[in-house]
């Protein structure tokens, strides 16, 4: 059996889908018995140099040739963006061609409208590629736990974050400096700005707790912390206490609720998800019957991509191939879940406070805080710092759990004292034991 | 659609099934759209205390009553062992029934012939729970990795022994003392000689081969090595050249060669391998489009195999709805590779040796090592240890890269001269990244 595919955009990560079908079609065709046919290519621009070298005659400047051939089972969208991509995508859907994409930006904002017209058409719409690169987490969140039930899902999904998180706890580098460096290697774009404030992490966690949960999410009801404003200072004390700080995407599910969280966290230095460093992303799931799972691998990339997008291109091949009808279920979220807000979560906390020299400030604080309902697991004094002239002393607190509400209160009335100086530093705390 | 099961086995993975399947039905039928009903259930024992309770009047002790029955779509063979079990396996098949198991030594012994079987027979056979319980790894493999070529694969694939390790590393415990604990907590049989001597291991890494490398495994060409005689001592020298000592079953392929190895073996102590502890699992693979990618779960247990079970019966339920035609191909190995012998390998080494105090010796030691193109990377000499009467200085050497033929004979020559004592303790170092 052949299968005839059309690619739309060939930039990086279309070149090394290319360069992936080219080096590894015959291995495809002995496991799957389909031969997968790279029948079409459509990008703007012909000229630049690319990765791989394909007949000239294969190329054209005008996707809808793609759209319009009769013969092409499977669109691949890999122009990216939300603009031309989504025409590329509902245009193939509507000329019933399943697509594979891998475009994040582009569920984040219409998946609910791509999925029902997925159904619409009975075609199918896959994007393994959109969420943490070759880590095949959306097949083993959609097939490999279809029969059990996650409760929370903990994603180090940002490749850029990961790696400039990394340095500062490992070289004790500034945020500033680890993210020129990260820009200089290519980890990080001219403009960072959505994937060090949350955002990017943001769609992923969107599009994960989608299918995770089988609810539709409102993704601006997804708490988002970057880690723009995050001080090595914390990072340090972090180190000092046994934690690692990562920005996690955290999705839980229990009873009614739903709650959405990115934010960087501290998480127990000896678990494996703390090991995850550099580019690498993970995503940990604790499941109903499987318990704890962990699932690490690159995120990003031309050739991490590829290999996402190939695999649901095999999918789709072996379904064409073998005559599966369309399911619809898929797509279907069937949860009314009602996503809680941050300040009813209960969590663990870390708190930098700084105050200046008086006999039973610590007390004061601790009333405050207990007066809240929140207690205390440890803290760390430290010796005055600063200047002569504005001398403080840093104060560390972990808390056992507590409300976010409650813990936000009290701490308004901490900085409001008059012997604290500053806003405390709050951040969260999450006892990963995986 | 509904989709009959007959399970043959009511154990203790099979209660584990049935109350999956009892608790999550409507979340399965929601997300599958096929409802998955257990018809019959067969067992020896139909009297024995359960975690479930099923009507009395779906169970049976004869299991032919569920092969007879031209109702029941799939047979869930969670009998265990290589002799009833083989014969549900074949009758099913051969009643045009498809498969799901759960047992590895099942597939070791029988894998060609019951895929062949499957084959002839157009129906499945499903074993997503053989390895490493309910970590994804077979679907990973044989779908996520469809188009990927994997190189190489380290796994911890033994809950026992990884349980043993974890605690001889952390607790300094004598795999002796570790091993009557793991006894006492259920993670080790009352006969672990399976476990402790790699045999498990080596059946799981003869499955993973098969499909990682598309071959044909003769599994006694496993170079196999369990932890019964590892010394607490190597255990924590190790940790002092900072690593971790881990049962690994490795699986490399290159050029026409394939090479698959169980033994203990040092990785780096800040890898996630390394901190994959207690009773999990976990397999890394190396790709060559993906790269490193680690899977981390549990690899026992009622639930979490459950877990994979009802992924392989989810997959064959939505396969029979969609009436998906049978592809062979998924069976068929294609790759003939020669099993190279692991004497022909390449990798670092720990060597600790003893000696009795004289001038020169380590002079000696590096010229025999020398001698066969073997450079030391680490070396670590100790003070005078043992009684008065026969008092040795050990020696403990990391090698760089080296042919284990060559190592091995410069340890018989080692060994053989007058100012060393007893036999040189061997074991491999890997320097895993991720």
């Amino acid at each position: 059996v052949k299968v005839n595919v059309g690619l739309v955009g060939f930039g990086v990560i279309g070149g090394g889908v290319v360069s992936l079908l080219q080096r590894h079609a015959e291995v495809l065709k002995l496991r799957s018995g389909v031969e997968i046919n790279l029948k079409r290519i459509a990008d703007v621009d012909l000229e630049r140099p690319r990765e791989v070298s394909v007949e000239r005659s294969l190329m054209t400047t005008d996707f809808n040739e793609i759209i319009a051939d009769p013969e092409i089972d499977i669109v691949l969208e890999l122009v990216g963006g939300t603009g031309i991509a989504k025409r590329v995508v509902v245009s193939a859907l509507e000329a019933n061609k399943h697509v594979v994409t891998a475009n994040k930006a582009l569920l984040h904002a219409f998946k609910e409208e791509l999925f029902r017209l997925s159904v619409k058409q009975k075609r199918e719409l896959r994007y393994e590629a959109s969420v943490a690169g070759g880590i095949p987490i959306i097949k083993v969140i959609t097939e490999s736990l279809a029969g059990d039930r996650i409760h929370a899902m903990y994603g180090i999904v940002n490749g850029t974050t990961n790696f400039i998180l990394t340095k500062m706890i490992q070289e004790q580098w500034s945020f500033e400096d680890a993210l020129s460096t990260a820009q200089d290697l290519g980890f990080a774009e001219a403009d960072p700005t959505l994937d060090v404030n949350g955002g990017d992490a943001t769609h992923k966690l969107d599009i994960l707790a989608t299918i995770a949960f089988n609810a539709q999410v409102a993704s601006d009801r997804i708490y988002t912390e970057g880690i723009q404003a995050l001080d090595l200072k914390d990072v340090l004390y972090a180190k000092e206490l046994g934690y690692v700080v990562k920005l996690l995407a955290i999705g839980k599910q229990a009873d009614e609720h739903m709650s959405l969280r990115v934010h960087p966290t501290l998480i127990p230095e000896q678990c494996s998800l703390a090991s995850v460093s550099n580019e690498f992303n993970a995503i940990m799931l604790q499941s109903e019957f499987l318990g704890d799972s962990l699932y690490v691998g690159r995120g990003a990339g031309a050739h991490p991509t590829a290999s996402a997008v190939v695999s649901d291109l095999c999918d789709l091949a072996l379904s064409i191939a073998s005559n599966q009808e369309f399911n619809p279920h898929r797509y279907s979220p069937f949860n009314e879940y009602t996503t809680r807000s941050h300040l009813e979560d209960e969590s663990r906390f870390y708190l930098r406070l700084a105050t200046i020299e008086r006999p039973g400030i610590l007390a004061v604080i601790t009333k405050i805080l207990g007066d809240h309902d929140i207690s205390i697991s440890a803290i760390i004094q430290k010796e005055l710092s600063g200047t002569a002239s504005e001398q403080t002393i840093p104060i560390v607190i972990l808390t056992r759990p507590a409300r976010e509400g409650n813990l936000r209160q009290a701490v308004t009335e901490i900085d409001a004292l008059d012997v604290t100086c500053g806003k405390t530093v709050i951040l969260h705390v999450e006892d990963i034991e995986l």
